[in-house]
């Protein structure tokens, strides 16, 4: 639940960073994993910054914008092009993107303004065109031309064809004349890595007296040594964003003291803060004793969050190459006894080694 | 529904390869995509090969063998890792397999001994021992020893931690002394390939006169020029496994020809069979006219079905590196067909440019 969706979001999220605001189209469905008809990733994409979905299903359920253009086999299944546009643009006059690449993409360009010509006869405008395939940086700045000089420049044009974050801002750089983008299989499979190694580990159990017993795993591996503690996340924030992310235990830290932030994995690297920083503690219950104890936001707030939080994040932390690491680390106190307990739990094996 | 399901179920039969008949367990749940409970990976990983699935909703629904070991969090909660072996293995003498790693693996290993060794007197068996982190193969090969040293030649050695095929590979190579195998995260998203990018083309539709109108989809890009026609796929066979496999166009392809198949890429590439040939045909109605029209097999069915098809591919081409292309191609009829509506199709437009 947490995984799959948290990467998703995230992998939205980087494809409205890089469209700078354009918006984003999810059309995965086809290439989703799982039979819950890709409901997930449309509403993760949608939560993560999304503009709309292609997945219909989803719109109903969540309540996510629907937009998508025919398929191919529309204009297929017409004797001519023409025909098909002429059809579909009778059907829906107020939603015409013409998929124009299923014969000659700029011929297909020229049908697509001619079928605006009749449309803007009828009153209605035509709402653009959309690419699929070949060279998109090309193709659109020639559809542009075609479709400014013919009087339709307000008419977008949408291009998919497996893109990506990276394949969007290499066209970008090319100049392409895209102005909304169809994302599909890259993003609703996070196709780079599909998947987030989040885990749970037990940190804490509380005894027959009530008390809170720490626990730990241990490993050869560091990275999968866990942390112990009754944990909470604090972020400190300023008037420019985030400063950093703060674990710590809330039996021994206490909000008086001024924390000490230590990266996990270089001991020598910390950050001081004064405990006047306003901070949010990230962590909220939601369920107690089997009851939900918490309203839970609707899939706006929820998508309105996630954009709050990557305002509040520097624009150096959210570049795609050699970003700044934004500081996360154990509290000091955590991090002592954490890596006190190692050391006694390491030594009492020498011993019985030895012994 | 076929694009993912035929990609993890690919990916379960790899696994399966690379172990040569050792089980190989699916444990992928917690990193699966989608809110369905992982149900489609799990059925899709058991359909291509796998043994049995850690998902107990999974095996309660499809019938699917469940396995899987205690958690960390299992050994974390008691006072020791003796008491939770312990525990366990009065909970559940018949299934005794110990994970080792909590603390420290070679020492959770003999602790796992002490467990068999009572369980024994009480006259049960150990299970075995499941290695989770840290270097497989040398932990596997010192955890065999310590095994059979203390009498528990039968007892298991499961592995897991981000295995792949290629990891189960060289770990085979490397000697390491695991029998079973638990594979998750890279299984259930087939994460080096987290896609198949099978499409439906309209190929061909009856015209008002109800005969069969053949259709194509142009595209600058040679892949995606879809092929025209009433299609079937006719796998031949001799003794010794598949020969190849060929689209034809059912209305103009008639039994008694001799099959030429050509190669979708290189033209010159052929294959000239009789028709005497032992084929079969592979696409089979499951509706028409809105009904089920077959009587859908069960899962054991279909795992087994997988099977006999696999065995009926060559070694050569289930090779991990530089497999043997396995022969797909065109029937000649159609090749030509399909050939002759491109240019057909290209020139009228250059005629209509040059008008």
């Amino acid at each position: 639940m947490i995984n799959f969706q948290s990467l998703i979001a995230t992998k939205a999220a980087r494809m409205k960073l890089v469209t700078k605001g354009e918006p984003v189209l999810e059309f995965g469905l086809r290439r989703a994993q799982g039979i819950d008809g890709g409901l997930t990733a449309s509403r993760a994409a949608y939560i993560g910054g999304c503009d709309a979905t292609s997945n219909v299903l989803a719109g109903k359920m969540f309540g996510i914008p629907v937009k998508g253009t025919h398929a191919h086999s529309w204009v297929m299944s017409f004797p001519t092009e023409e025909d098909a546009f002429e059809t579909y643009a009778q059907v829906m006059p107020n939603n015409t993107i013409f998929l124009v690449d299923t014969f000659n993409t700029l011929e297909g360009v020229k049908k697509a303004i001619e079928a605006g010509n009749k449309l803007r006869q009828r009153g209605y405008e035509l709402g653009g065109i959309r690419l699929d395939s070949g060279d998109l940086a090309y193709l659109s700045i020639e559809a542009r031309k075609l479709l400014d000089e013919a009087g339709f420049p307000e008419a977008s044009i949408v291009a998919s064809n497996d893109l990506d974050e990276n394949i969007i801002a290499s066209l970008k750089n090319q100049g392409a004349k895209v102005n909304v983008w169809g994302v599909g299989t890259k993003l609703v499979t996070a196709y780079d890595q599909p998947a987030l190694g989040g885990v749970y580990k037990l940190a804490a159990i509380k005894n027959d007296l009530g008390e809170w017993d720490y626990k730990i795993k241990l490993s050869e591996q560091t990275i999968k040594i866990s942390t112990p503690g009754v944990q909470q996340v604090r972020r400190f924030y300023d008037a420019n964003g985030f400063i950093a992310d703060m674990i710590f235990d809330t039996e021994t830290f206490t909000d008086g003291q001024n924390p000490v932030i230590v990266d996990p994995i270089d001991y020598t690297k910390r950050k001081r803060l004064s405990f006047k920083v306003p901070h949010e503690d990230l962590l909220v219950p939601v369920f107690k004793h089997g009851q939900i104890v918490r309203q839970l936001p609707s899939i706006t707030q929820i998508r309105e969050r996630v954009k709050g939080q990557l305002a509040g994040l520097h624009e150096g932390t959210k570049r795609f190459v050699n970003p700044h690491p934004y500081p996360v680390g154990l509290e000091k106190g955590l991090y002592d006894f954490k890596t006190d307990l190692i050391l006694r739990m390491r030594n009492l094996k020498n011993e019985e080694q030895e012994a």
